[in-house]
C-alpha cells in the first residue's frame, strides 16, 4: 500500500516549529543513535541531542528549516507530515553533514553556541562523522519505498552535489583574486539554495506534480536562498552575535566576499576606494574591522544588499504563488519564508 | 529497452587488467572532470589523470580492483562489461573518496607514491574533494537506470555506511585500550570486505540472480576482504615498501592492532611478553620497529597471520564455487582472487 494518502486534503497547515520537530526530531535521532558508536557520539553531540560525554542534552540544534519547509510543501499537495518524514529527517542530516565539515574547513571553532564537533573530538573522527551523515541520509531516502523514489533520490543527490560544488567554488573565490556578484549567485544558489529547493520539491514529487509545478517550487527555493544568503551576510556585519550564532564580523575578518562588500567594492566613491585598500590589507583587529563595517555602509553596501534580499524574497513569494498549492499551505510558506529570511523563531 | 542484454552469453572471460581500465577509467575521468573546477582538479590528481598542476599525467591510479571483480563477476552472470561500467566506475569513485578522507584522518602524507591530496591541496579543500567523490558515486548509480536499479543503491548505500563504520571503529580501537581477533574480523569485514561483496554481488542483481547466489558472492567478498587485509597486514611488517606503496611498518609505528600483532600478543609465551612491553611504550625508532617486527615473528603472529589468510582465501573461493558462475567466469575470478590477496599485477 502506498504511504502516501492523497485524498486526505484535509487540514495540514499551521505546523508549529514545535510540531515539526516533534515528527522530524525522533527520526533524526534514532537514524543518528545507530550509527557505529563513536560515530553516533559525535553525531548526536552535533545534533544537540547529547553532550560530549554522550549524555542526553537539550543544546541548541538548529531550526529545521529544511523540515519545516518539506512539511509545510507537504501539506499544500495533499500529503502529511508522515508522509515525507523520514526524507525531512534524510535532508537535515545531508545538511548537517555539510556543518560538521564545513567547520573544520573554515577552523570554526563554536557551532551553534557550544565547540564544533571536531574541536571535541578531533579532525579525523569529525571528517568521519560527516561522511557518516552524507551516506545515512542518502541511504535513508534509497530505503524510503513510496511513489516517486527514483525521482526524489536524483533531486537529493544533485543537491548534495550542487552545496559541495558551491562550497568549494566559495573557497576557491576566498582564496582567489576575488569575485563578481554573478559568481555570488552561483555559489549561493549551490550552497544554500539547493538543499531549500529539494525541500520543497521532494513533496511534489512524491505527489506526482506537473512539471510547471515542480518549476515555480524551484525558482522559489532558489531566490528564498539568495535572499536569505544575503541578509545572513547583513547580519554577519551589523547582526547581533547571540542570535547569528556566529562571532561577529567573521566574513570580514575572513576576507569572505559576502554581498554587502562586494556590493561595497564595486561603487564607485572615495569609501570603495578605502574599503578596497583596507580589504586586501593585513588588518583584522576590532578597529579595523569596524572601520570596514563603515565603509561598506558608506560605499551603500549595506543598502543595496538589504534591498537585494527584498528583492530575492519577493521573486520567492511571486514563483510560490505559482505552485498551485493550497491556499492555506501557501499562507504558511508564505510566512515560513518571511521568518526564515529574518531569522525570527 | 533494458541496457542488458541476458542472452548474450557469449565469451566474456580472461579480461586482462588492461581491458578493464580501458572500459573502466574513461567513465571515472569524466566524471570526476565534470565536477566544480577546484574538485575536479583535486580529484583528477589523487586518482592520476593530472599532475598537481591539472596538467595530464599518468601517475599510478590504482589497480581497480573493484572494477576488476564487478566485470568478471558480471561475466558470469551473463552480462557484458558495459552493463556494469558505470557501477563500476561509481564504486572506484566511491573507494576512493574514503581514500582521500583517510589519508588526512591518518596524516599520510603519501598515496601511490605522490604526495596525498590534502599535502598537495591542503586538509580544507581535500574534505570537500572526498565529499564531492562520494556523492558522485552514489549519484552515478542512482541516475544510471537498468534493472535492479533500487537494490544495487541499496547495497552500494549499504556498503558505503559500512566502510565509515569500520574506519570508526578502528579509529575508536587505536585510540582505545585494545582488541581482540573477533573485533577485527569486524573491522575489516566493514572498511575492506563490503565493497568487495557490493563489486561482486552487483551484477547479480542486475541479472536478477536468486537469494543464494547473492548470499555466496556476498561470503565470497567477505572472506577475500579479510584474506587481503591479513596479508596486507603481514606486508606492512615485512613487506617491499616499494610494492606496498606505504612506509614501511606503519601500523606498528601507529601501534595499529595488525593481525600477526594481535595474533602474537595473545601467545602465552616470553616474547609475546616482551612484544607487550614495547607496543605500550613510546619507541618508534626504526630499531625499536625492527625488534618489535622479530618479537611478532618469534611469538608466531606472522605465521598465524598467513595461516588465517590461507584458510579466508579457502574459504572465499568455496563460496565462489557455490555462486553458480559460468565456469570460465569462476577461473577468472579465483585467478583475479588470488592476485589481489597476494598483489601480484
Amino acid at each position: 500500500m502506498s504511504a502516501l494518502d492523497t485524498s486526505s486534503t484535509g487540514v495540514h497547515t499551521s505546523l508549529s516549529p514545535k510540531a515539526v520537530r516533534d515528527a522530524v526530531w525522533p527520526v533524526m535521532r534514532e537514524q543518528a543513535s545507530a550509527l557505529e558508536p563513536t560515530l553516533a557520539r559525535i553525531c548526536s553531540y552535533h545534533l544537540g541531542f547529547a553532550d560530549e560525554h554522550g549524555d542526553p542534552s537539550s543544546a541548541p540544534s538548529g531550526k529545521l528549516t529544511r523540515s519545516a519547509l518539506m512539511t509545510a510543501a507537504a501539506a499544500g499537495v495533499g500529503l502529511r507530515p508522515q508522509d515525507v518524514r523520514c526524507q525531512a529527517a534524510a535532508l537535515e542530516l545531508l545538511h548537517n553533514s555539510t556543518l560538521i565539515h564545513d567547520d573544520i574547513i573554515d577552523g570554526d571553532e563554536l557551532r551553534r553556541g557550544r565547540p564544533a564537533a571536531w574541536k571535541v573530538f578531533g579532525i579525523g573522527p569529525a571528517i568521519l562523522a560527516g561522511d557518516a551523515l552524507q551516506a545515512l541520509g542518502l541511504r535513508m531516502v534509497v530505503d524510503d519505498p513510496g511513489p516517486g523514489r527514483a525521482e526524489v533520490l536524483s533531486v537529493f543527490a544533485e543537491a548534495l552535489a550542487l552545496v559541495l560544488a558551491g562550497q568549494a567554488r566559495e573557497l576557491t573565490v576566498r582564496l582567489g583574486p576575488g569575485t563578481g556578484v554573478a559568481e555570488y549567485d552561483r555559489i549561493v544558489t549551490e550552497k544554500t539554495s539547493a538543499l531549500l529547493q529539494c525541500a520543497l520539491v521532494t513533496p511534489a514529487l512524491r505527489a506526482g506534480s506537473p512539471q510547471r509545478v515542480l518549476d515555480a517550487l524551484r525558482g522559489a527555493g532558489r531566490h528564498l536562498g539568495l535572499a536569505f544568503q544575503i541578509l545572513n551576510d547583513v547580519e554577519d556585519i551589523w547582526g547581533d552575535p547571540s542570535v547569528t550564532g556566529k562571532p561577529v564580523r567573521s566574513d570580514l575578518l575572513r576576507r569572505n566576499p559576502s554581498l554587502p562588500v562586494l556590493a561595497a567594492l564595486s561603487a564607485d566613491q572615495p569609501a570603495a576606494e578605502r574599503l578596497r585598500r583596507l580589504w586586501h590589507a593585513d588588518g583584522t583587529t576590532a578597529a579595523h574591522l569596524q572601520e570596514m563595517a563603515d565603509l561598506v555602509t558608506e560605499s551603500g553596501g549595506r543598502h543595496t544588499a538589504e534591498q537585494l534580499s527584498r528583492g530575492h524574497l519577493d521573486s520567492a513569494l511571486d514563483y510560490l504563488g505559482r505552485a498551485e498549492l493550497s491556499p492555506a499551505a501557501s499562507a504558511e510558506l508564505t510566512a515560513l519564508f518571511d521568518r526564515i529570511v529574518h531569522r525570527t523563531p
